[in-house]
């Protein structure tokens, strides 16, 4: 059984090709900040964002922590960088508490860059030598820094939101959307199925400790809606008064909507005669083919509730996901201002909230040492999103990842899959 | 398939033997308050508790709206009670914010007594003619009292314990704690087991709508203990530095230790030499012995870890309660300084908390109109606890029935029954 | 000159008119809760109102602390009470958080008036025999009470006002409202004048230390109206969109009135063509010729504004008493519905806000020992008011007497009379 | 009598003078931030503190609103601008909540000096020809410009210190600390006296409207110390126990101290045997002999009360500080590590917490539109500073000059000169 196995972070892979990885992420990076001033990349918008320059400094605090740390002749680059860019690991040290990241305004963006060349070329130097379980941080690091890139964005974005002026970073993409109005639903059913990520020595690339162990999970039959919720279709339950009927939502659900005085996803705006919403291109008229995205949990399954449907369970999506490419839809390539479009992909355009809490999987333990405070810390309060948003890495989303959030979050690329039960032979 | 059958919120009981629920239950709320003054039934101590005399009103409120409104003959005693005693059921009507429950000075202890009366004696003249829809609200009254007896021993506790005097309520009980030293381990085998309520037409009792539907899950091998965890064994606990290593602790759980600086259980006092609590029966010395009482699901959780095992999932806990009597065990049967001691039963003492989150059971549907407000509100940001306590009317409780409080709640007697993986043929 | 004589807290009076003083005012204080319940008595609406119970029991405290402690043969009631009803002693010991007396359900209202009775016959058996130091903090201890059965009366008037049920304690008084329309002004010269209690051995009576010392002052020739703005005016302000223009405002008042959305005085309602107020008799229309009540200072100085008038200052407000008796007017005699109804006294009715902030006089300074905690550790962030409302006792205020309020402060009998400058020969 | 003259914001100064203030005013803002990077200088480090930037942008804005608003062939930089830096101008238009300052990472300090540029060439090309109203209204400019001077180099100095690698901006002062141990104190005698500004036309140079009327007061004789209260004096103060007895403290101020931990001034830290403080050229051990500064009124109210003193009032400053020289000691003439270094002058080094409240002087009327929201909005709350301080721009400040802030504040260079009582004849 699964949970008797050391736990399995990493896969197989060769130096060749983590150093493949590496060099990938790593550029990808420091694109992604290029049209940012040194001032927008020091400014946190919230407590649960962060900078720019922190997602930067932070990646190359984890490799000089985890991969460099204690090689002959590594010299970290300035000592007292641990303190300012360890993020949540006690065990580490001391931290500077998370709301106060946005005090950081030294180092520049030009310091933490010139960091992380230090680092990127005393990885090169040491890759060949690296031990196994070195190599294997090394690409746990790529990953780590792969997540952190979507933060980058989506933290960013809500930085330029709090600024009045509504800064537009890069000239809106082409793409049109295409969410049809009618939805189709596949029919999937019940039984055994295995879900979770298979580990070590079965020939699948890298996961995250708590995407295991793979485990089996016995489902009834349901249905999977095949199209993302769109804008048309928030905006029909806006207009049905949807964000004003208690009975559609979560009681915590529905003191939040109150408190807040939630109306609306985040980012839209009434104009006359339809909505607007604010993207990293700026502010434009919202497109009504559109997944939308921005929602909290809560919003999510009050939508549900009134579209007579529900949220399908992280198990359910996951064994509906079996055969779809991981690696399709529209995932974020290279710097620009990534928005969704709408696609029919399973994956891609924005995370779907899932009804399943963020618990362990069955035999989960959390690994011993820093690196274990990872995900295990973290299973409490959060819900689990599947697939994968315009503004993931591509390639770095599986069917088994588990991405959370609170139920209230809504600064990620965060949207909805209907689902509803099927009674077969009824 | 379960899911597709009209929600059964009750039993088949027929009128005779709702009837003598009824006047059991009814009897037995009101020698609860007993001791309690005008002022002490009318205190309260937290947003999360209500005043003595609030349940004893709501529960009225909840006959007078379901089962009597509309009734021939009926006269509501009072128009303006509904708004007081209404809790939070949004289709009903507006209702005082909870936290403003305390300021309710009048009505008096007295006069909720005499609408008790009231509602007793107008549901008595009816209880012959009432159809079977009204029956069954009238079923569920009965069981919605029982859930309140509960909370206002846990509420009035907590109000006592406010009182710097620390009152005692009643003289002290004399049964004497067991819980041994060592303990030994249930082994059970994995596999597809059914849990959930049967519901309708089965044989089965009552049950809340959250319980259902009975469906089909599949575990693998577990052992559960056989006792609870002691008050010894949480003193080990603390002597241990268990409060002070975050990495036992899920982040949420430790950012709320640290913002409310607990170090012991609620109502735990360091005395020269041991500890002491507050119970019922005001200040004493703690039984080493008796169960662990008044932790929060992060307690409970960060226990587990220190002691090298984890809590049992919701459905392991009911698959190991079968054929274990519901009724058995230290529960409440008449008013009293009830505690928990310790016995080798399943339920009573104190509830466990489980590693489940409270999310609906596949197939749940939220009932219609004003009553389906019930649980299914509730579904986020709450851990669901099984079994009994020593404050839980015998006999409302099931191994279906899934208690739940979030993850930081203390002020009822919440414990632990620590379970961990087996490998079978390891 | 003044500051070099010792602090003097009391007059001359001797044991025999002290005691008829001690008598009058406890006696008082106990019919002021006649028609309480022992739960009205302990409810606390808010962290700066106290329970009915608490201030019966905290001027009971007083008397055991500063007269009676040490008397031969004086046991007293229960040692437990010092920590229960000491105020904001530091230096007595200490004490339980403010915010939590609400928690007191015990000892139960019974409890307190026997523990009264109890102090109240100690005092009369050692009256005679008491040295001159007791004597004087016998008579400090009634001035005291006597500031207490105010407070006694407006906190309990706002926890009436937080019951839904707005309960009605005294039936309405008969008193007819007078303020007519047009207000005249009496001017006063400028010059030197003498404010301030003269102190001992004058002839003057009681007073509290931040009354003194005696010093002059130097005024600009001023005007004073010659009566109090009244619910008229203040609805014609309201009519006039005070409560929407900022730049009538105090920075701080606008900030307060937005975050509060305060629009109307405390206990207003918008009925159907006029206005409602809840007072001690309950819930009734407001009267349009009573004076004003209930309003911060924040409200008082943006209706002088408003009238294109100012707050007199308090030494303005001082000199224009001079000739006025200060036992006139609308003031409390007798338990009842006491409310403002209006009459030409300079004192009565309500309690007048002036320009002045609560700091101390030249040459003011602290008394040694735990009494000198009385006044001066709260001259920071407070308003003076000025004369006496209709819940002040009789006798117990005069021209020097300074109350004093958070500039927010709405629960007292709080109103205004406008002054504004003079440019004699212009 | 002064009241009755319509106010008077500013002196008859001519252009030329007005402008050669102009230029060296907006010079040595631009001086102040040479240091800061982008990111400094948009950084805020608290809701009380603005951005480098902010305070850049929003003196332009002042001009451009009051100065340049209307004249011909003026276009405004960017019309977006004002919602941007407007400040707290209700009249005026709506703006940035003060607390999201930080939020504006664009426009950049780069562009904000942009900005600086054309107001300067605009007000330089239509300075001959402006009328007298907007004459004055840009000499009120110009001393806008130097209060945010100082606020700017207090704000930057709190960001540098929020920043956990305590950047140091400028090399450190050579300047050595003369504070002798002793303290001679200057007796004044009472009587009449005449303070405040006296306005137009009687020669006096510029003053803030709140300065004014000049009017008579009533002074008892006092005596006020001839040096500052040095930071030797405050680490006796610290040693003595001074931070831990509430006797010492008015009760706002222990409250305060208790909720904020405080236990010595803003920025010092204990080392081995002495103590350190944050200052403009980083982190230094403290000297003994310097004035100290950054401490809150309730600090300087608890060390007068500790050293058997008072603060001196307001009146009684201005009065004693007669024939000294407001351009005397040590004041901001240039950018630098700017530091109190003590010197026997009156004014200089720091600001002196005084005994009096901020409110209005007798006559004092708020002027007409937006300009009139100055000073007079801001007279709750706060108490009055006298002097100057090393970081008031030489010149700005006057015997007249009211400073006020709220009791806690620190972060402003602000410190204590005690005062006392005298008897004469005694």
């Amino acid at each position: 059984m699964a949970s008797s196995q050391p736990l399995t972070l990493v896969s197989d892979t060769g130096t060749a090709s983590v150093m493949a990885l590496f060099h990938d992420v790593r550029a990808r990076s420091v694109s992604l900040v290029a049209p940012l001033s040194d001032a927008d990349a020091s400014v946190q918008s919230m407590p649960d964002a962060s900078p720019a320059k922190w997602h930067l400094a932070h990646t190359s605090w984890f490799l000089e922590t985890f991969v460099l740390a204690g090689i002959e002749d590594y010299r970290p680059f300035d000592a007292s960088f641990g303190f300012l860019f360890n993020s949540y690991y006690e065990a580490v040290g001391p931290r500077l508490a998370r709301h106060r990241r946005g005090m950081i305004t030294r180092p520049s963006l030009a310091d933490v860059l010139a960091w992380r060349a230090h680092v990127d070329a005393a990885v090169a130097r040491v890759a060949e030598a690296l031990p196994a379980d070195r190599l294997a941080l090394l690409e746990l690091g790529c990953h780590h820094e792969m997540q952190h890139q979507e933060l980058l964005l989506t933290d960013i974005l809500d930085a330029m939101a709090a600024n009045p002026c509504e800064p537009s970073l890069w000239p809106a993409p082409r793409a049109s959307a295409s969410l049809a109005g009618h939805v189709g639903w596949t029919q999937h059913e019940g039984g055994i199925h295995r879900i979770g990520h298979q580990g070590k020595g079965t020939g699948e690339s890298f996961a995250f400790d708590c995407e295991g162990p793979a485990h089996d999970v016995l489902l009834q039959p349901f249905a999977l809606a095949e199209r993302l919720v769109s804008n048309a279709d928030w905006a029909d339950f806006i207009a049905d008064g949807g964000y004003d009927k208690p009975a559609l939502w979560l009681s915590e659900g529905w003191a939040w909507r109150q408190a807040e005085a939630i109306t609306a996803p985040l980012h839209w705006r009434a104009e006359e005669g339809w909505w607007s919403s604010f993207g990293l291109a700026g502010r434009a008229m919202l497109d009504a083919d559109a997944p939308v995205t921005h929602i909290s949990f809560f919003e999510a399954d009050a939508f549900a509730s009134w579209a007579g449907a529900r949220l399908p369970t992280e198990a359910e999506w996951e064994v509906a996901a079996a055969g779809h490419d991981p690696r399709g839809g529209n995932q974020l390539d290279r710097a620009g201002a990534v928005a969704p479009h709408g696609t029919p992909a399973m994956f891609g355009d924005c995370w779907q909230w899932t009804a399943s809490a963020f618990r362990p999987y069955p035999g989960f333990r959390v690994a011993e040492g820093a690196v274990g405070e990872y995900n295990g810390k973290f299973m409490s309060g959060q819900m689990v999103l599947k697939g994968a948003s315009c503004a993931t890495p591509r390639g770095s989303s599986r069917a088994s990842t588990r991405n959370f959030f609170p139920p209230t979050a809504r600064w990620q690329f965060s949207g909805v899959r209907l689902a509803r039960d099927v009674q077969f032979g009824a």
